[in-house]
C-alpha cells in the first residue's frame, strides 16, 4: 500500500485526523461541502433533512477503497473527491434521476492529513456543484489499528422529477441500444499510469476524474428509454446486467462502437499503439468512465449526446458483438475477461 | 485484529466472498434484506426509488470499523447488523422521524465468510423490521490487500410525517431536559467482555444489540420538544453538543439521574461491584446505547418513555451536573473524560 504523502508540507503530517480529532475533521470538511439547493436541514445535527420534490428519493451507495480503486500516488485528494462523487452521481442519472445531495462515510488511518480529506471534500463538493447538489452529512472515523487504507463509502439521492425511473429491465426485442459519455478512456489511463507515465495527459485525467454524461440520463428517460444502467463494470458486463434482467439478447455493432468511441483517433489509439494493445478492449471492457448504456424503442428520437451502438434481439439472455459471443470478443481483442477487475 | 471464526464450520471458509464474488455476495445478501415498505424500486438496479411521503427525507451515516466498534469474537454477525442499524436509526428518529430504509456500503478482507455477511444482513434486517425499513442498496467490495478490518458504512433515509425535524440547537432556558432509554448498559457490558466474562448477559447483550427507544423521538416532536439528539457519544458529551449548539446550559439533575437510570439496582451495580467501579461513570459517559436526549417546554406533558432529568439555564454553554462541572464529575466518578472513546 502507498502511504500518504504530506501533501502541502510538514505541516500536515502534525495536522492529521489524529490531532484534529473527529469533530475537527468534520467541521474542516464541511466547510469545504457546498449547500444542497434541496437541504433544509445541512450537516451537523444528528441527521440532514431534504426536501423531495418528486415525492420520490432516488438513493445508492458505492465503496472506494484505497488500492482498489484509487492510490493516493496517482490521484489527488480532489481526484479521489471527484471520483467518488461521479460513480454515485451516474447511478441516480442511470435511474433517469438528478442528484440532490450525498451522505460519505469515511474510515481512514489516524495520521491522514486533514489536507488530504478537505481536498477530497472539496473534489466532491466540485463534482455535485453543477448538479445543485452537495455533500449534506457523513461520519469520519479512524480505521482500525494496523488498517493503513482508506474506506469511502458514498451514497447519492436524487430526484425523479416527475420520471418514471428507467430501470434495467424493460429492454424489448427490436429497441435499439445507445450509449451516452466515453467508454475505455479510464481504462486506457489506467494502463499508463501502470507502466510508471504520466501522459498522454487526455487519458490520465480520465482515469483520475471521469465525465459521466449526467444530463443524458433524465433526457434518455423523457426521450421513452426502455432500460438504463451506468457502465461501472465495463461494456460487455453491464450490458450482461442489462440483457440478464431484461430477458433478452443485447447485439453490439462493432463497426458503430469503433466509429463512435474511436474516430478520430486520439489518445486511446497512442497509447494501444505503444503498448501493443487493442484499443477497443478497453471500449469493451473498461469500466469506471461511468457512460450511460440505454435501450429505446426503434424510431424512437435519440436526445443529445447518444449514439447507436447496437440492437435488442430475443434469444437465450447475453451480450453478443456483431453476432459474436461476448466472451470470444473479449479474448480475441486481448481483454481476456469480459468484466472490468479493479487493480487491487 | 482478531481474525475471523469460521462460524459455521469448515463450509464456510471456502465460501468467502473470493470465491463467490462481489456478485453472489450481493444476491444473498438482499436474500436476507426484507423489504421496506416506501420502496418503488428495491435492490438490484443502478439505484434504488422510495417512497418520501413527508415531502422530505432524513438522511443520516454512520461508520462502523471492526476492531474499533465491534470485534468478531465479542459479537456474532447478527449483533454487528443489529448494533450497525440502530445506530443510524437512532439518528433518524433524534430528528423526530421514522426510518424507511438503509443503504450500507460494505469492505471487508476477501477471505470473510459469506455466511457472516449474510448474518450482518439478517441482524439488519431484524432490527430494521419493526419500523418497517429495510435495506433497499448498497455496495461490497474487497478490502485493500492487507488490510484486515470490516468497515460498515449505513446510511439510514427516514420520514418525519409532517412533523418539523427536532434539532440539536432549540432548547431554551427554563425548558427540561428529559432522557428516553438507557444510558451506560453498553459501556457497563464491554466492560465486561474488555475483562473476558460474559455475564452477567443483560449488560453484555446491551453492548451487542442496543435498544434505541425509536418510538420516543416522533413523540418528543409530537409532544413540542424543543431540541433533541441521540446519546451516542455519552451523556456529558452529547449534552454538551445540545447545550454548545443551542448557546445554553444544560444542568442534569444527578439524583434523577440515579433513579432513572440506576434504580432499582441490577446487573450495572452487581458489575461496578465487582470491578470497584461506579456505574454512575456509564451512565454519564458511555455511549452506544442510543438513547434520546431532548429538551421540552417547562410544564409540557412528557410522552411515554421520557424521564425529566435536568433542566436548561442561561449562560455560558456546557453541562453541569447539579451544579458542578461536568469535567470534574466525570472525574469524581472515576471516568476521566467527559466523552466516550471508543475501544480501538
Amino acid at each position: 500500500m502507498t502511504r500518504p504523502r504530506p501533501l502541502t508540507g510538514r505541516g500536515d503530517l502534525a495536522d492529521s485526523v489524529r490531532v484534529v480529532g473527529e469533530f475537527g475533521v468534520i467541521a474542516r470538511v464541511v466547510a469545504r461541502a457546498g449547500s444542497a439547493a434541496v437541504a433544509e436541514v445541512g450537516p451537523g445535527d444528528d441527521a440532514a433533512v431534504l426536501r423531495a420534490p418528486d415525492g420520490r428519493v432516488v438513493a445508492t451507495t458505492d465503496v472506494l477503497v484505497e488500492g482498489r480503486h484509487f492510490r493516493r500516488d496517482w490521484s489527488s485528494a480532489e481526484d479521489v473527491g471527484h471520483k467518488a462523487a461521479a460513480a454515485n452521481l451516474a447511478d441516480v442519472a442511470a435511474m433517469g434521476g438528478v442528484a440532490t445531495a450525498l451522505l460519505v462515510g469515511l474510515a481512514c488511518p489516524a495520521d491522514t492529513p486533514t489536507s488530504w480529506l478537505e481536498g477530497v471534500a472539496a473534489g466532491m463538493a466540485a463534482e455535485c456543484a453543477p448538479l445543485g447538489a452537495a455533500v449534506v452529512g457523513g461520519d469520519t472515523v479512524a480505521s482500525a489499528p494496523g488498517s493503513g487504507a482508506v474506506v469511502l463509502s458514498v451514497t447519492a439521492l436524487g430526484d425523479l422529477g416527475g420520471r418514471a425511473p428507467v430501470l434495467r429491465s424493460g429492454a424489448r426485442p427490436g429497441d435499439v441500444v445507445a450509449v451516452a459519455g466515453r467508454l475505455g478512456w479510464s481504462a486506457c489511463g489506467l494502463a499508463v499510469l501502470r507502466r510508471g507515465f504520466s501522459s498522454p495527459l487526455a487519458a490520465v485525467a480520465a482515469h483520475r476524474r471521469p465525465s459521466p454524461p449526467y444530463a443524458a440520463g433524465p433526457a434518455a428517460a423523457d426521450a421513452g428509454a426502455t432500460a438504463m444502467c451506468d457502465v461501472s463494470d465495463g461494456l460487455l458486463a453491464d450490458a450482461g446486467h442489462l440483457a440478464a434482467d431484461s430477458g433478452v439478447v443485447v447485439d453490439l455493432d462493432r463497426a458503430a462502437l469503433v466509429r463512435t468511441m474511436l474516430e478520430p483517433p486520439g489518445p486511446m489509439q497512442q497509447v494501444a499503439a505503444a503498448l501493443g494493445a487493442d484499443p477497443l478492449a478497453w471500449v469493451l471492457t473498461g469500466g469506471e468512465d461511468h457512460a450511460l448504456l440505454a435501450t429505446f424503442p426503434s424510431g424512437a428520437a435519440l436526445p443529445e449526446g447518444w449514439a447507436v451502438v447496437g440492437e435488442v434481439r430475443a434469444g437465450t439472455p447475453g451480450v453478443t458483438v456483431s453476432g459474436e459471443p461476448a466472451a470470444d470478443v473479449a479474448v480475441s481483442v486481448g481483454a481476456g475477461r469480459t468484466g472490468h477487475v479493479h487493480f487491487g
